[in-house]
This record gives structure tokens, C-alpha cells and sequence, in this order.
């Protein structure tokens, strides 16, 4: 079994580009920097990532529920959040061949020191005093720091003047925070009682990478858990470790999973605590999942803005207050690079003859298909194709019928399909039987087809 | 049983907003023109129309296969399909008070006249020679027409310079032809196959309205399906049906439904044949879903842009050619639009007693609530918090132990939930037996607990 050490970047993004698991956005075009496609393996493993996710954090929690705001929000809403005063990034160009970087970057990658919190006059100060390089040409000439706001921004309206001016979400978060008062109202859910959303957000980075573990445009798997006031640090240790035990449950292991709890003098002001859950990916430890404690800052925050009360009424002490809330914030992307690395292995299956396949160890939750139909020749094609229907009406099914049934074996075995179902001549002549091989022990059993279904249902529940 | 003339606006408005299907977007901030946030019980909907519409055109179908491509794409992209250069609205300023018009909307709203297919001069004689009045003022002086373009425009990169210039998608369907040779090539498909994708986009539409039915940013559900040339007109009908049936079985009535065939004249001048989908909705009626078959015109446009080479290598006749495309184009916001007008419905329950109820007859597959776990007293809540915890795991479930048994009946059927579950007395005492009561009937059954997961399963699959 390989470590992540041994899981490279290369393999992993050669896999995923060859098998249809992710392609380079409008490749034909030559690109867009760093941005990605999901072919038609990426986006089933995508939608059971996310429902997963739903699964855990919306349909079987009592507390919980749904929402989908809209992308493009009213502006006040960034006025707000202070998104659009402080959600910015400390560039500096390079004087001499003129590339720009981000200050805290240079900082971190020159001597792995952290600079979070500093002000832009103490990075310019460490990089100076360090003499830190240009990594593109080595000298030491950089401009005074100037901060550029991430969000991306549009004119709605067929004029653009300032009043048209809108901002693509940089956060899902805020979406929530605004339909507050909506929603527990429509809901009459009690404290305490969260709300979840999966969307698009976006984030003009200047230094996107690392395959899909930076993108200017993300999806977000949110969940702002309002509580009363003085329980919050017991509801951050709750989601801390229901967050902890969906990773597990999804087959990351703990050996590549660390949980950085911030010092005080790390944490936002506004934030009582505050844990980074990092995975080491193959380019190392690298941040995944983000739960926090942000009081009622950001309720606070729109009430001051709106006019509009965004406060309580606790019936049972008929006192009134702005709630508390916990934040896990988790991007999909990040979710399935972490799967996709976790699950890649490859395996010596005889080493006489050299034989190795490379397998991937997908939950079957998540497995882009729950099963291949395997035809053993193109004469029981009727069958297989019957086989196929049945199964098809519940699940994601993938059909072969090219090759040797090895080499189709190793084609599911590289895309994480759990089970393949091989259809043979005695299907059709005597018992109406499947072979059904397992992915990752190779073994097979035999099994009526009418079976199936609830075999397979068995083996995919989450 | 109300027919849809009988279904108002505000009704179906004011149950989405009371109920948390939709909220005004942004409503804090005095909202952002004609956006709308799907709250909890709305995410559930729109969801289970998206996994409704997955299942039937990529999971249950031999053809085809899904995609997930970036909203944000190369510009060359927009150039190539056209929409730079040519997705405009005519536009129009009343002189005298000033407020924007489309000119086509209001040839057609002045006495009905389709203006599809008319130049700009065209539209600014008709208006002139039938004098036309501006809706706002009454007045008849309007500027020429101006073209605007209803892309919005966004700026890659921390500078606002044209070199970074990128488009939000207007359409899904060019993220699915600029991966079709990455798609083929990775997944092996031989013609005929299909693409099949969800995702958001946005126009800059000067008019939206109708509620959610025409709204700036929404989110398309558009299958690309490529087959020979010459075979496409046997699967424009092929799809055509296809559809049709799809909104049968989602629970859409024939006699709210009308295919309209677009004549010759009134084609696009690449296609070849185009239906359009109408539903009558509460306003009138308004298109649904568009079949078009699209010939070969979108993928020879990205070859010649991109220089790379769409053709398809068909092993079959050994030939090399472009391939035919079927493209037909939902909006999840109209058909959840249409699924909600279906649906509503007020009933005589008992004429005496002057006694109705709201129901929404919404498909078990679609509703946000399976059921909903009702105990009959608060003693029995940990039980029915029991039998709630066994359906989470299968079906979203909602509990609701506040108010008469009555009241909560009625609250499950506004908001369409097919099953009522009942917790009673002789549940813990004699029996571990609760109630079903049916939404659409009102009858009742009374079974064991254990049945109640696969009495659910048969009713809400599609």
C-alpha cells in the first residue's frame, strides 16, 4: 500500500485527466489559468461527495436544514461582512522583472515562518531585513505592498456605473447570515438549529495551483450552526468532531488528517476558537476543512447594517439576543483531491510475472460507478444490456464490452467502480446467475440477478 | 381540484415565501432586483428535480454521460459560439420619461405580434407606423434601437485591463461542445452519445419577472447529444418524446402542456427543426424547455476558432466527420415553477363545516419531506424521535410534535409531504405500530414500524 508520500501529484492529475475524472477548463481555447472541468467521472464522484455531505449534515440531523441563495447578492451585503473593505490580498511586484506575488507568501515559503496578523508595514520590514528574493529572479527590489480586493466584480443593468456594481459571493456563508431571520421564522426551529448550503463561490487569487486545491472558482460545503450565547464552545467541540468522524467515515485516514487547534493570538477577533483540520495531500499538509467559533459577530455585523432585528426570542427564558455561531466551512474541490489521493494505490498482484494495477479504494458512497456490467462475450450482449437496465434504475452503472475481461477488470479497478458483474454463458443456460468480483479483495461470488439490487444497495449505503 | 387559471400569482408566491420554499434574495438589504433564495424546504425541491432529471437522462440512459464545466470560461469561447458578437437585446429609451424597453417586447405586448426574426429597422418601423406607446408614459418617442449585450462582464487577475475581460456563461451548452473531443477520447463512447449537465448561468436581462420564471441568474439542466448526420432528425423526436414523457411522469398535466413546432421562418438558420415546451403557468403560458436540433453548427464553429480538430472518427464506415447535435434546454427555476403550480390545489374537505385545505400534490420523488413523524403527545417523543432517526437515514423527515393532529396534517399537505406518521399510545404500549395517512387521500393505515422504510422506498422512487 503507498503512503501519500509515495501518491504524486503527477500520477494523481495524469489519472483524473485520463480517465475523465478532471479536465483542464476550455483546454481547446488553450486554457484559463488554472481553471477545471469535471468529465463524467469527476461529476458523479463530485455530486456523492456533496450528497455525502447533505446526507450527514442536513438529512439525518435533527437541527439542521437546507438553503440555496443566490450567487449575486445585494452589495450591502459585502459592506457588511467587510468583504469589500478587508477581504484583499498584500501584493508587491518584483521592480526588476516585474512579476507580482503576495507578501505573506514570500514570507512563508522564504523560512516557513507564518506572517497571519501582521501588518503589511511588519512584512515589508521581514522581507527586507531577510533580504528575501524574487523567486522568479532572485533580486531583493520589491514595491510597497498593495492590497487588491479577491472578490470578482460585475455590472448588472445594461450601464456600468458604480450603482450597478456587483460582487460574484466570495463565501457562501453570508447567504445564510441574511436569510436568517427568513428562515427561522418559515422553519419555527428553536435554538439551537443550523443552516447549510452548497455553492459556487469565487476568489480572484493571484496565485492559484496546485491542481484543484486552489481555484478562483470553488464550491463551498457550509454549515453555520446558530446556538444561545455561553453554549457555543460546547457546539464547537460537537461540530469539531462530527466534522472529524464524517472525514473517517468517508475513508481518510488518521495518519493523514492533523487537527491544528489556532493560538489565541491567531484566532480573528471576533473568534473564540478556531480549528484548521489539514490533510497531507502529495504536495504536503495542506488546509481542508476550517471550523469556527465566530460568536455573533457576523449576525451582529448585518443587523448593524440592515436596520433589520436579527435577534432571538427565546420563549422559554422570554429574553431576546443575537445567537452564537459555529462555522465548518469545507470546499468540495479540496474534499475530492483528498478522497481521490487517499484512494489511489497501486498494487502488486503477482510478483513473478510483474504485475501491478492501480486501484482506487473509493468509498462505494462515492465510487463514480457502483458497478460495471461485463459482458464475457458480445453474444450475451442482450443479457448484459438487460442487467444493466435493471440496475440503472438505482444506481450508477458503467457498461464494457471491449477487451479481455483482465483488462476490463483493471479499467474499474482504476476508477474506483466496487463491484464488476460478469455475465457469462450459464447465465443465459442454466442459472441466470452473475459472477460478482470485488474491487478491492478481487474476489467473486456468485449470485442471481434478481440479488443484485439489494446486494449492491447493502454495500453503497454511507 | 383548481385548474391553473384558478392557481393566482400571489397565491403560489405567498406559499413559497410563508412556507420557506422561496424568499426575496437579499431581502434585508431591500433585496436585488428579481433574485430569489431557495430556503429549506425549496433546496429539497430543486434538488430532488435535479437528481430527478440526472436519473432519467444520464443514470438511466445507455447514451449518456454528465458533465460539470467552470461558469467562467475562456473568452474565446463567446467569440466562437456567438454570444459576443451576437447575444444582444434591442433596446429602447422612452425620450420623454425616460425608462428602457425592449423593442420586441413591445411589439408583442402591444397586439400580440411575434417580432422573432426582425432587424432592428424592422422593430423601429412597426413601432413608429402602429405608434406604439411607451408602457411607463403613454407617449410614442423613443430612441433608435441599441444592442446590449446580456453577458455579465467580469475581470480576471488585479487588474481592470481588457486583456483579463471574462464572461459569466450565458448558456451551460458551450462547456459541454469545448469538452467533447476530452470527453469522447476518455470515455470511449461511439456515436450516438449524450452529454448531460446542471449548473448556473447568467443573463443581464433587462425585464425579469414572473416570479421566478425569468430571473438574471438561474441554473440549466441542458443535454448535448451528438449523433451521425442524417440521423438526427430520428432523434430530435427521439429526445422530443423523450421530455415529454419525463414531465409526465413528474406529474405535469397534458392539457398544461403544449409542443409548439417553430416554422421554417422562424428557425435559427442552423437548425433544422425546434420545439418549444409550454407550460400554462399561473400568468399564461410560457416556454419550458426548448428541443432544438442544432445540426453540426456549434462544434464546426469551435474547430474553426480553436484550430483543433471536433471531428469524430467513425470506425464503423471509416470516415471522419462533424457530428450532428441535439440539445434540449431546461431551466430548473420554470420547472420548479411548473411543478409548484401543478401542484397546488385547494379542497373542500367537509362543505358543512366550510372546511378546505391547501395540498400540494407534489410527486413523492419531488416533495421536500417523505414524511413527517407526528407524535401524538410530547411523552411519545422518544419514540417518535426514534422512528424519525430510522427514516433519516433513508429520506428527508420532518418532526413536528406542536399543535392539534389536525394542524399538522394541514401544515404537511401545504408543503406536499406524501406521508403523515403518526406515534400513539398503543405505538410503545401494544404494538410498535404507527399510522400512515396518505396525503392525497387522507386515509389511514397502520403498520409496524420495521415496514415503514420499504413502504416509503416503493412510493417516492420515479
Amino acid at each position: 500500500m503507498l503512503t501519500n508520500d509515495q501518491k504524486s501529484m503527477d500520477k494523481i492529475v495524469n489519472l483524473c485527466k485520463s480517465r475523465g475524472f478532471v479536465y483542464p477548463g476550455s483546454e481547446i481555447y488553450g486554457g484559463l489559468a488554472n481553471s477545471w472541468d469535471y468529465g463524467p467521472l469527476g461529476v458523479e464522484l463530485k455530486n456523492n461527495i456533496k450528497r455525502a455531505w447533505w446526507q450527514k449534515f442536513v438529512q439525518e440531523s435533527p437541527y439542521n436544514v437546507g438553503l440555496d441563495a443566490s450567487i449575486i447578492m445585494n452589495p450591502e451585503t459585502w459592506v457588511a461582512s467587510g468583504h469589500l473593505g478587508g477581504f484583499s490580498d498584500p501584493l508587491m511586484d518584483c521592480k526588476s522583472c516585474k512579476t507580482r506575488h503576495r507578501a505573506d507568501n514570500l514570507i512563508e515559503d522564504f523560512d516557513g515562518t507564518n506572517p497571519a496578523g501582521w501588518t503589511n508595514q511588519q512584512m515589508m520590514d521581514y522581507i527586507r531585513e531577510k533580504q528575501i528574493p524574487c523567486p522568479n529572479c532572485g533580486k531583493t527590489d520589491f514595491t510597497d505592498i498593495r492590497q487588491f480586493n479577491l472578490m470578482f466584480k460585475t455590472y448588472q443593468g445594461v450601464t456600468e456605473n458604480s450603482k450597478s456594481e456587483l460582487y460574484l459571493r466570495p463565501e457562501t456563508a453570508q447567504g445564510i447570515f441574511v436569510n436568517f431571520a427568513n428562515i427561522q421564522r418559515t422553519t419555527r426551529k428553536k435554538l439551537p438549529f443550523g443552516v447549510a448550503q452548497i455553492g459556487k463561490s469565487f476568489r480572484n487569487e493571484i496565485t492559484p495551483g496546485n491542481f484543484i486545491f486552489r481555484v478562483r472558482e470553488f464550491e463551498q460545503m457550509e454549515l453555520e450552526f446558530f446556538c444561545k450565547p455561553d453554549t457555543d464552545l460546547e457546539w464547537f467541540q460537537y461540530w469539531r468532531s462530527y466534522c472529524k468522524n464524517f472525514l473517517l467515515t468517508l475513508g481518510l485516514k488518521e495518519e493523514n488528517l492533523r487537527l491544528r487547534d489556532h493560538d489565541p493570538e491567531e484566532l480573528c477577533f471576533y473568534s473564540k476558537a478556531t480549528t484548521d483540520f489539514e490533510y497531507k495531500f502529495s504536495f504536503g499538509w495542506g488546509e481542508l476543512w476550517g471550523v469556527a467559533d465566530r460568536t455573533n459577530y457576523d449576525l451582529t455585523q448585518h443587523q448593524e447594517h440592515s436596520g433589520k432585528s436579527l435577534e432571538y426570542m427565546d420563549q422559554e427564558e422570554n429574553t431576546k439576543y443575537i445567537p452564537y455561531v459555529i462555522e465548518p466551512s469545507l470546499g468540495v474541490e479540496r474534499l475530492f483531491l483528498s478522497i481521490v489521493t487517499e484512494a489511489y494505490d497501486e498494487e502488486v498482484v503477482d510478483a513473478e510475472k510483474n504485475d501491478t494495477r492501480v486501484v482506487m479504494h473509493l468509498h462505494p458512497a462515492l465510487a463514480p460507478y457502483k458497478a460495471a456490467v461485463l459482458p464475457l462475450s458480445k453474444k450475451l450482449g442482450d443479457k448484459a444490456r438487460e442487467v444493466y437496465a435493471v440496475l440503472a434504475k438505482h444506481f450508477s452503472v458503467d457498461y464494457d464490452e471491449t477487451g479481455s475481461i483482465g483488462k476490463r477488470y483493471r479499467r474499474q479497478d482504476e476508477i474506483g467502480t466496487p463491484f464488476c458483474i460478469t455475465v457469462d454463458f450459464d447465465t443465459i443456460e442454466k442459472d441466470n446467475c452473475v459472477t460478482v468480483r470485488d474491487r478491492d479483495t478481487m474476489e467473486q461470488v456468485r449470485m442471481p440477478i434478481d440479488e443484485l439490487v439489494s446486494y449492491l444497495q447493502d454495500k453503497v449505503t454511507l
